[in-house]
């Protein structure tokens, strides 16, 4: 249980925070102005792939791949990433859910598959969307899934209806990783298969944005509902084979969360920054709020959370790169359930104490709420991975003192 | 404390019921259609002003006003309106902050007041806004809004910026309140005053719309920053007098506060008839939602927590009735406080039941969130209060049994 | 719903009010003195019979019955005799679990029963317990009570084990009214009867007593755990009937359930007299704790979870006064799951702001809280209630507006 | 950071957890009856002593001296120790206060000081209590401590009321370290002095056994108010010099507070396994309580609370190894505010799970949970160190990333 920072890490975090400061917070506002000149376009704004360009000649370029990074070695990036979250992750081109399909492919695409998408998506030329969730069931108990991905010939063949495929608004969003059953009357784990659909093929329709709290993401590539009628791909687009739907998505969401919780916790940071920072410079009643009512106890609280969460983050992350991904599913679990909603917290905190300026765009406070509430549900609600882990604990009966 | 409903309010409670079945429910969907058929227009909507015709034909009109009903009589109403926010407040024509503003120039405008303003007011021909809060200062402090009303020889001459003046982008508002200082010297309460202001006045400058957290409240009027650059009044524009700035705003606050209060249960009360039906119907895992997990106890937790505050805030009104807004001012206080934050909670955990699309368009528990935790803020932060009636407490040293 | 005190509750209130000051409080260091010269003894102590004869002579006698008071005139007498929870009750004759044997024993009692039994518990010359729970199964589900009665021609013949019988430990203690199956076939709520069993008959051993907290509640008679080992008594001492054991044990249990909300919230009140003078005469850092960290918001909040309980207990009580108890089932669950639960937050910050004073027996706060706390347990874990409501709203479609 | 246990603790874990197993586990129920058949007495029983003598032959002795573990190796030795709260630390000679003030002997004693009381505190031959706590004053403000310390030629004479002197009861204590003011006069923090006083010295009284809850403490040696009338001790009975004693005592609470934070992770570890064990075992409505409501989300945070709490507390033991008690300070408070809490709370389910037996003495539930409730006030109440860490962080400005 070795956390410390060795030399790569401490020079990697180093050089994320130089850009942070001299590139990334500079460029909010600029990202802000742009937005507001285009207000009914989606895609990514020209001042990303500024920062895209920047950031690849310093080599911060796709540091989320295993290949760069251990997941150890990784955290403290991309915490330094969450704290401007609709910059500095596309900016570094280790936002989701690209990395995700990005690693996927890394590990189970075929040669023609890594050179069509993946090549395409490390150099940051090309989106990809993950379409999973489906509107008509409850997409958390995955044997639900209703897509059907049929085989005719040399061609599969695909029918239904996702939504949350975040990124898929993004007109350079050119591929879309679509979980749909292959078999439905195989085995619940075996029923799912994963299968690479261009977003311009034939039946591919995208019906409509959806919103989170009012936020449509237009930047980023929004969330979309799709409608897949009778789209038709090669054989050759399946990944790693009929029936491994379940167990790649399974692979994908571990590091996936991991990842959401250090963005989540550099959120906080920024977050608590704020805080302190109008904390000592406001005046009410005569006094600067950091001297009145519940401040000291809110910003205490929230450092009390955020350094006790992080410390777990590290842990998952040395286990998922010691024992390996598996092996850490209850701390995997526990982060997933326990970092978001802390987060929600010290950003409702830090909302209070912001007054009605905390609620606007003034602030990234709202929006960045507005992204730890979703986590609470991306990848299945907590409470579904709450009782799972709850009966893994009544099943143990044993103690554990590490 | 007789809280029971009398026949008055049995017969406008049945009415209201049957109006939403009827009229408001269905018109839901036609007001989305509506937005997203004019996507960058601010104002209000045909279905709203059909909506208004109706109610108005069937004495469902300015309920709120203390002629018409009483706080007790009014709180079942106001809860009513509150399970369609969007929509049942304004057709009933019971929207802050018109209300608001309408008891003030009721109870205080001079009859050339009351002609040009009240009365289209009460007819919903024109909107008004009430101006207090300023980005500059912590508003919370009201001593220390720094807007300029300078008497100039028959005129009074207002300079400064305000900000979260709530309807003020509606075309249709014609009316600013507007509070500032007339004597910065004055004693703390006295230094403030209120004068009309029309919106159209020269120097009025509408800034920006503010959102919160990614909402603009467009249909109703958004969120503005105004700026008040040399804008010259009439003095016959003041209300009450030089120097009752403060104390018409405690005035209005009250009842603005018990209001609020109302519809936030009624947002709470239809968010628990969505977890119902969804937690009955939705499946995962081979059962209902409703049978799984956590969710018998939220409900249970929900409903335990809307019956103790419903009867707190039909004290609340009860003693507003019977005692005065002065007298009920530590219910008051403690409704605005308890309020907002359970239903803040309850609407979480509909959210949570309903997944992603508790946080989408697709269902109104988002945007209610918003609207319940911006009421944490709004008159006040919620912490101000507390520290307010914690101090209260202190300084009695009985206990209270009723 | 009208809780307004009637004048027969202002009188009782006002002479109860005054009792507690004049006698009570007073009475309070007599108490603890009197259980240090006796430090093994169990059972009633001096002082207590010496306001018990005060109280009768004032009238102030058995107001818990339901032919002297309604629930509602009974609730803040209730309250008030919370507030110094070790005497009062027992003064006034209004202490569980007599009160509860008295009521059944009025309702149901034949004439025999009630001259043998209810007489002297209501002139205070005997004291009874209760005895349900069993310590070899979760007793929350009454069907798997496992003790015996089983008719062996004139007589009951009683064999199996309780614990949790509170008072048992009492030489007063002349009745045990003990539930147990005469019939394990039968449909599961029609099992269980209840029969009457003097202390002292044959084969009734006191095994031992038992501790909540460390506290052995010795003057009140404490809690006990019974072996009943072939213990033989008349047939004539059967309650109601056979099969009417879990028919009686739910009657029993409203008004139960109901009287220990109302007298937490005297345990409340009473803390918040406590911390209101603590706070505002002790010094720390050279200013009072009333003006330091959190102190007011705490006051403040254990304010606002009193009005608010106090409403739903009194409007339980109206419920149960009116409509019945049957009817008010889900506002009695609602209170005994929400009462005790606040009731010990407020005294945990009561003790927190005490220090360690507040732990010890110099305050009333360690002994309160512990009351309060086995008050989730008392009559099934707060659990078993909430899931049960939840399960009655998930089956309910229509909302709720009073 | 490396937590990594390394061989030495491996070691020691391995061996004090066997211990565990073989002989402080099957004496606990020893200790019960041994207490039960010396109900008035004070002091330590025989079966603590038995496994003194063993302990010791296997070299688990005094392992919180510095000298013999770090802090770091010293943490899941202490976890482990307080599975069995009131056995184990005793049995390892490593309990509070001794092991504080063995410290303090150890670091700033004289030859003879270390000579008269170290020597036989090291081998268990004496105990000691630690006098600074008064009943009349705030002590959490150190600078508020009223007991005099004068220098009258060669001796100081000692006068002052002190309580919670925890061990004081025991016949076996010897040593009193008592903090005064010698110089009321002085800067805050140079006004108090420690000195060194027999138990048996002329003019110490011991007043009084305080409880906690209803408990006594009674096998430990309780908790006493002492008064200290005219009480003289050589001048060499000084401890580290006059005006010394507030630094002794901040740097004597350091390694205290990290201390009481492992172990109260044992206790939560030793209910989560009874819960376990409860869980899997006890039926209710048809089915293990593990299956129903609440439980496994219970077991799932109470899990998450330990895991994430754990590694906090390792993070601190490691800081305290490498940067010194003064650098590990935010993280000191950190976890003397979290752990208690949390561990509180997990207690708090257990007992609830457990029902009425969680609350009685045939469970460890209860007492541990009152140890657990003490801690969130000894060595100064949380509040007053949460508002210490809050303004810390509000006067830096930079966040932390490490």
């Amino acid at each position: 249980m070795d956390f410390a920072p060795d030399a790569t890490t401490v020079d990697v975090v180093a050089r994320t925070q130089r850009f942070l400061d001299e590139h990334v917070y500079p460029a909010e506002p600029v990202l802000e102005a742009e937005l507001a000149a285009t207000p009914t376009e989606w895609g990514t704004r020209p001042v990303v792939r500024r920062l895209q360009g920047l950031a690849r000649e310093q080599g911060l370029w796709n540091l989320f791949l295993p290949s760069v990074l251990t997941n150890l070695q990784y955290a403290p990036v991309a915490e330094l990433t969450g704290r401007s979250p609709r910059l500095a992750p596309a900016a570094f081109n280790c936002a989701a859910p690209d990395t995700g399909n990005m690693e996927l492919l890394t590990e189970l695409g075929t040669p023609e598959q890594k050179e069509e998408w993946l090549e395409p998506l490390l150099d940051a030329e090309i989106r990809s969307a993950f379409c999973m969730t489906e509107p008509d069931v409850a997409s958390s108990d995955a044997s639900q899934i209703a897509t059907r991905i049929v085989r005719d010939g040399d061609e599969y063949v695909i029918t239904g209806r996702k939504w949350w495929s975040t990124g898929a608004m993004n007109p350079d969003c050119a591929l879309l990783v679509v979980m749909g059953a292959t078999d439905p009357t195989a085995e619940r784990h075996r029923r799912q298969s994963m299968v690479l659909v261009p977003r311009d093929a034939p039946g591919v329709r995208i019906v409509r944005p959806l919103t989170v709290f009012g936020y449509d993401d237009r930047d980023h590539g929004g969330h979309a509902e799709i409608v897949f009628d009778d789209v038709r791909v090669p054989v050759g687009n399946i990944l790693a084979g009929e029936g491994q739907g379940f167990a790649i998505a399974q692979a994908r969401l571990g590091p996936g969360r991991i990842h959401h919780c250090m963005r989540s916790l550099g959120m906080a940071e920024r977050a608590m920054d704020l805080v302190v920072e109008r904390a000592t410079s406001r005046i009410a009643f005569g006094k600067p709020l950091a001297d009145q009512g519940v401040v000291r106890e809110w910003v205490a609280e929230s450092r009390l959370q955020v350094e006790a969460l992080r410390l777990l983050v590290l842990k998952t992350a040395w286990l998922m790169d010691t024992v390996g991904n598996r092996a850490a599913m209850t701390e995997i679990q526990a982060i997933k359930i326990a970092v978001p909603r802390a987060v929600q917290q010290i950003l409702d905190r830090a909302i209070q104490l912001f007054g009605a300026a905390g609620l606007s765009g003034d602030q990234p406070l709202a929006e960045m709420f507005a992204a730890a509430r979703a986590l609470r549900l991306a990848d299945g609600p907590d409470e579904v991975h709450l009782a799972s882990l709850g009966r893994a604990q009544l099943r143990r009966r044993e103690g554990t003192v590490t």
